[in-house]
């Protein structure tokens, strides 16, 4: 893994001042690196039977639909709120300050159907335990959440440690680049 | 392709009056119906060279990625004007009332590479043509531009002429289903 950590650009101060933004484009942009993380998402949940990808607005897109590709299932976008056209439900989440949302189309999963999410980052988990309660309203077992990176310090794994989680590269400590 | 297009939902009136919204989520989450899609492009352009896919935010990236994916290219997203961290250039298009831009990274794309650019439709041809200006700006070749919609009454193909464009579901009156 330490391969694909290097790949990943650390951006000081964005989007605000004292951030280390992670930046996914300079690994994705490597054929070979891009490949390396859809394979170790599949060797990973390959056996867990599962029916549709998720993927969280809008970098998980990118891994999302990779791996939907790969094994012949159907993807599922999860959008922030007024993107989605079509008849759909919400669940928010907190931010540092305030609130934010996100939807997903009452018809994308079958009650029943096995889901794995995927995101491109954890960092306090609101996002993806928000889509998972969005999957579940909908009849949907979460079999997996998986992610590229994990800024382990912010301990968002605590918000969704009732599921089998995944990441690749993990980060410690804040100031880590 | 029928069965491609009847996969696609239509909702009046999104995102304002008189619109009839193409929506690719019911095509997407059935993953014979997207992999469809993909083998199409793939087929198109399998022996075009192509050494980077630029998918344009966000459904782009859906497509974009699947295909990067199977041809073990990189992918490389082109952003609305904020998202992007790093160093990066920005081209403006017109919408209806005002404009917009888009950004890609500077490091994106090294000269002489040969892209494909991926979206999931082509309306007026604006933000595909600021794509398209985006990667050659850097050097880049652009070797294709594809989209699973094309709704061909708005003429968007006039925009982008100069370059090699393939659409599999084409809409031909305003009021299409």
């Amino acid at each position: 893994m330490e391969e694909l950590r290097r790949l990943i650009r650390n951006v000081p101060d964005f989007p605000h001042k004292g951030i280390q933004f992670k930046d996914i484009t300079t690994l994705v942009k490597d054929g070979k690196a891009f490949a390396k993380v859809i394979d170790l998402f599949d060797q990973r949940y390959r056996d867990k039977r599962v029916d549709i990808i998720v993927g969280v607005e809008s970098r998980g897109f990118i891994f999302g639909g990779a791996l939907a590709y790969k094994w012949g299932v159907g993807f599922v976008p999860v959008r922030k709120p007024g993107k989605l056209p079509a008849e759909k439900i919400r669940e928010e989440y907190e931010l540092e300050y305030g609130t934010d949302a996100l939807e997903i189309h009452t018809d994308a999963i079958q009650p029943g159907q096995r889901v794995l999410i995927i995101d491109d980052l954890l960092a306090t988990g609101g996002t993806l335990a928000a889509t998972a309660r969005l999957v579940e309203r909908l009849g949907g077992t979460v079999v997996g959440i998986a992610f590229l990176i994990e800024l382990a310090f912010l301990n968002g794994r605590e918000k969704i440690k009732q599921y089998d989680c995944y990441s690749i590269v993990q980060y410690h400590a804040e100031e880590e680049k």
